[in-house]
């Protein structure tokens, strides 16, 4: 694999997509499938499907194109997405409260093992099983839950102060739902939930007579 | 413009792309930008950015590009961001109470003018300066209000009921987070919120050693 610096954000969004498409294919029985199937399928041209795989590997059989099975466990061990990823939410706000008991994370192999907030209004309670704990023992049960990812739901002032406190436990990434530019100095990965993104496409489909479900809004 | 159906939904997708690529430029002042620099920048080869403007008319100027301004303006209306919706939230849970407040809304040109529930223990509580509603009053108010967005914030049981009554009431969009595909036969547009795919991009960048932050996680 070449240096991570190499690797285009674009090329990396378009993965769950390809992984997404891979998976219907075993579904169907296929075995076999062309990077001209897989960009009709995405709407890229079959030359961006070579050259964003290209970058993880010699993947396809000359004649044959790329065998289902065989790109689908490349991709989902390159991905990370063979195995399961503890997570924590710190704020136990609207947001918080309804990502806790958000069942498709535990689907796509994340579980969310610990729940954080400073107000002494709500430490102690419980949300979907889990007592909400105070910010102080955040480092002790990062490193004993094997915590990797940091879910942010706090208002957008105290997101950076909770962004700083999770890398310095040792978080490796953090899911932002804050409407705010987080500062990581390059320590960890960072993605951001915007929901205006998702009304915007879906104006965007009303003022040009798009009518029916769009797949799930996919990166 | 072509028919809708002709539009493939990965254009639409990129179109928030484009125009959030150009809204930079406007902002350095830049006046061209060639097919070429906008592919760049966001990953695309020249030619499908080319293909993708195309489905919308003639935009380019030989030997120029693209003004920059002009093509934001066309894109803009096009797309119905130059003007303002009117969006009603149903359901006054965590989902509903947390979108209720949303600033990035109003911000992209949507106003929450309502909210539903049919819960007799929060109909007529405030949330965000709004009356919470019973769902009987949903048609009166979205013809009065000229909502034309409705955003299901409903348990997944009951999401499929709710958008059944928002389609009857004349909305013309649903934005979705009940973890449920909805029906809506075709008779208007369906986007869906997945949080999960956010977290997946985001265990994508930890596996893929990139760190610092990803611009938000857009379509």
């Amino acid at each position: 694999m070449p240096p991570r610096s190499k690797i285009p954000r674009p090329t990396v969004k378009r993965l769950s997509l390809y992984l997404r498409e891979l998976e219907s294919h075993i579904e169907r029985d296929q075995q076999t499938i062309s990077s001209k199937q897989l960009g009709t399928a995405l709407g890229l041209t079959d030359a961006q499907v070579r050259k964003d795989l290209a970058y993880f590997g010699q993947f396809g059989h000359p004649g044959i194109g790329y065998r289902v099975q065989e790109l689908t466990n490349k991709l989902r061990h390159i991905l990370g997405t063979d195995h399961r990823w503890n997570a924590a939410v710190v704020g136990a706000g609207n947001i918080g409260r309804a990502v806790m008991p958000y069942a498709r994370f535990a689907r796509k192999g994340f579980d969310i093992v610990a729940i954080f907030d400073d107000n002494p209004s709500v430490i102690g309670t419980e949300i979907a099983g889990h007592k909400v704990r105070p910010m102080r023992d955040l480092p002790k049960l990062v490193r004993e839950r094997d915590i990797k990812i940091g879910i942010v739901a706090v208002p957008a002032s105290f997101a950076q102060q909770v962004t700083d406190e999770l890398i310095r436990a040792g978080v490796l990434g953090i899911l932002n739902f804050a409407p705010v530019r987080l500062d990581v100095h390059d320590a960890v990965s960072v993605a951001s939930v915007d929901f205006s993104l998702s009304l915007e496409q879906l104006a965007f489909q009303i003022s040009l007579g798009m009518t029916g479900p769009l797949e799930e809004l996919s990166p």
